[in-house]
């Protein structure tokens, strides 16, 4: 059992909970790190903060950056609708360089708490045509996050863990059953309301919907 | 003459005052960036409005990202002290990750602008110590923002261009004031009073003496 610490970036969906419930799995100390980065379904951040606490987090971080103030996707910029079909190419729901925000973020905080390890709930299988959700992608993060760092420099190299990136839906919904998960908690729908209810409609909630009926789990998504 | 549209990161230090000109002299439409990361010498956002207007910044926009929560850093942690002489190895002012963060923001907002180049005011030869102020890690975020983002799978790959990257202090001034920057409105200090003046003791502003004392040319910084 690795008594490690990592960071974990937590954004209160499925994917993201079960990545901190793998982590915890191998005994490492987890912190937290959710992102309000000004998006509509900010009932997502509450979600964090619950799974963290019921997941054993040592620490559960919120970090504020306005990406909304970029524009440019459907996440955070009102006037543009969620669509409710998918959509050829690189959908208007991704959110310009959010990934590469996020780990910049994970590794500032992960060199402050000596941290080793970054892990992250990217997949690259239901991942909607996000680039910044490909393994190509997250190879160069590393590289980055080495050279970049006094850690890195100083030969204590950060390793981004992705242990979800080659998964199907139903596979992650398995594993994060077999550990303990409660899905009803974690909100992953792109406009949930501010209790967190799930449309039922947009791209995250067909594939979350489409996981559970191929895991042959009951969804217990709380829907609007 | 360019014509085509440029993130530049700009703190309202001399390296990136510098840098915006450079850009400028090229026919560029500058976007102008500014991070609000907590620093304690806020003063040099006040130094970048300042100077995107004078050198002609098509926009000037300042991102706010608390990189203090974190803390590990002089800069943004008022109980740890500033040095006055320069230290072995990567000093206390060192701010965990920032220009990985920085970038990535840049990286956002380009995006959206449809901007085809980063402009970056970092310098290697007077960097401090800094890894995030390397060649080799600026070569890595731009594969990192080529694979990660809309814009780079469609093959438009964002450049980051860090023209001061291997000049001295003393060749960066005398172009920038060949470039007709006003370098009595930039703050470098890392510990600048409210009004902008400089400490002159800190490394930067020990840096920043010596390039004017090198470049021979009067010192137009205002002391405290």
């Amino acid at each position: 059992m690795s008594q490690g610490r990592a960071v974990v970036l937590l954004s209160g969906g499925l994917d993201s909970a079960t990545c901190l419930a793998l982590a915890r799995a191998t005994g490492q100390h987890c912190f937290a790190l959710s992102i309000n980065y000004g998006q509509r379904h900010v009932a997502e951040l509450a979600a964090a903060r619950d799974i963290a606490h019921e997941l054993g987090a040592a620490e559960c971080r919120e970090a504020k950056v306005d990406l909304g103030q970029f524009g440019g996707s459907a996440l955070t910029d009102d006037t543009l609708t969620v669509p409710h079909a998918p959509s050829a190419g690189i959908p208007i729901t991704y959110v310009p360089a959010r990934n590469t925000v996020f780990l910049a973020l994970a590794t500032a905080w992960a060199e402050v708490l000596g941290a080793t390890e970054i892990h992250c709930g990217v997949n690259a299988v239901d991942y909607s045509g996000y680039p910044d959700c490909r393994p190509e992608f997250i190879a160069a993060f590393e590289t980055v996050a080495r050279l970049g760092t006094k850690a890195g420099v100083e030969g204590a190299a950060l390793k981004i863990r992705t242990p979800l990136i080659a998964w199907s839906k139903a596979e992650i919904i398995r594993r994060g059953i077999a550990l303990g998960v409660d899905y009803a908690r974690t909100v992953s729908c792109y406009q949930a309301d501010s209790d967190g209810r799930a449309c039922g409609n947009c791209d995250a909630c067909r594939l979350r919907r489409d996981g559970f009926i191929a895991a042959g789990v009951i969804d217990p998504t709380r829907y609007q």
